[in-house]
């Protein structure tokens, strides 16, 4: 049974990684994961702040691109709050991890992603995710911290891992690793870059993020991205 | 709809009660209350940590013992884990908010105490509460910092604020504020002393604290108490 994957997308200060390490290890959280860290890794200000939890911290594993840290996550939850140009989903803590739970008893591996300090995730950060998650927060004093973000989810997830089990997932129907998702979608934009498909140039970033957003809430299983993949080099040939 | 109260026993650094004040804001608390302080009240150093929550330091009130600082609060969760000398009834903080939220419905203000950093609350401080709520965590890494405590118990009750309405106790069945009941302990400990009650002079501590204790655990009404008070009142008459 996987347990969620935190992933801290671009964490600003090592203090925060460490603050973020003990609130995982206090609901007993282990898979830190950390997407250029502005400070690189290791970080020697992480360890003095996460008060004993340097098992995490040793355990932490740090990734170029927010792709390369899902690689084997079959689901993945942004931590923010509702953006404006974007369908996803938007869910609170106890539904995120209950999902969570439901797929990990199939199986399947979640990743929280939570942004930088100052920022937050960014719009292609979001569109990676499959589902946000906003944690419900006083409107009008809303500044959670990250180790307070953190320690919400992991609690929530330790909560739940008391309380009755949950149904476990259908594992024929188990969103594939985002690793295969990211392959699908480098095949396509292999396959439309050259056939002038992002255009104008002004629009192709967004057009691009409007794909992968696409591919990634469709929820495709393994077996259906390999069908699409075997699809989509059929289509590219010339016709005879 | 009286929301939760915040009791900081003895808090040590200023800092702590900032971030303590933080995270309450967070999610819509705001009757913030010290307890014989180390360093006094107000302290400076409580403000820049509270990231903004000033209005609810500003507000905080600064008592000198325990019981003067519950005098309006009719449910007393003490946040520890299970003393070993004393018979207290232990819940999760889901089932402490769902009575919190209960006793609200019905005008019923509940307390929430919170040991000094190091120590937590001591056995006198437990003896004052109702009940105990303890935060299940891993139980080989359980150094839950006090802003991480007060903002997972902020957490839930905002949560169950946001899901469907408790249903509101029986206001007939209102615990009596704690002022009755230290009025209460106060007229028998007065009785009592003078009849050489609380001897071996040794025991006499632990005596007072397990009579305080019963008082506490009964919860009694207001009605009951004014009963009980009369009554003792002529129990201590000579009889004619």
């Amino acid at each position: 049974m996987p347990l969620p994957v935190i992933v801290l997308v671009r964490p600003q200060l090592g203090e925060n990684i460490g603050k973020a390490a003990r609130a995982m290890l206090n609901f007993g959280l282990t898979d830190l994961r950390l997407v250029d860290p502005r400070d690189g890794w290791p970080n020697p200000d992480a360890g003095p702040s996460a008060a004993g939890a340097d098992c995490v911290l040793d355990e932490a594993l740090a990734f170029e691109t927010l792709d390369a840290a899902l690689f084997d996550c079959n689901q993945v939850f942004a931590t923010t709050v509702r953006p404006r140009d974007m369908i996803k989903e938007v869910v609170g803590p106890q539904e995120a991890i209950k999902r969570t739970r439901a797929l990990s008893g199939a199986g399947g591996r979640t990743a929280f992603l939570f942004g930088p300090e100052r920022s937050g995730l960014d719009n292609d950060d979001i569109a990676r995710s499959d589902v946000i998650v906003t944690v419900p927060v006083n409107p009008s004093f809303s500044s959670l911290n990250l180790a307070q973000a953190v320690i919400i989810l992991a609690y929530e997830h330790f909560q739940q891992e008391l309380g009755d089990t949950a149904t476990p997932a259908d594992t024929n129907l188990m969103p594939a690793p985002k690793e295969a998702v990211t392959g699908l979608y480098g095949q396509l934009e292999e396959a439309l870059e050259p056939r002038e498909y992002f255009m104008p140039e002004a629009r192709a970033y967004l057009m691009k993020r409007t794909l992968r957003n696409i591919l990634d809430r469709a929820g495709f299983t393994m077996q259906e991205i390999q069908t699409l993949r075997g699809m989509i080099k059929h289509l590219l040939r010339v016709p005879k």
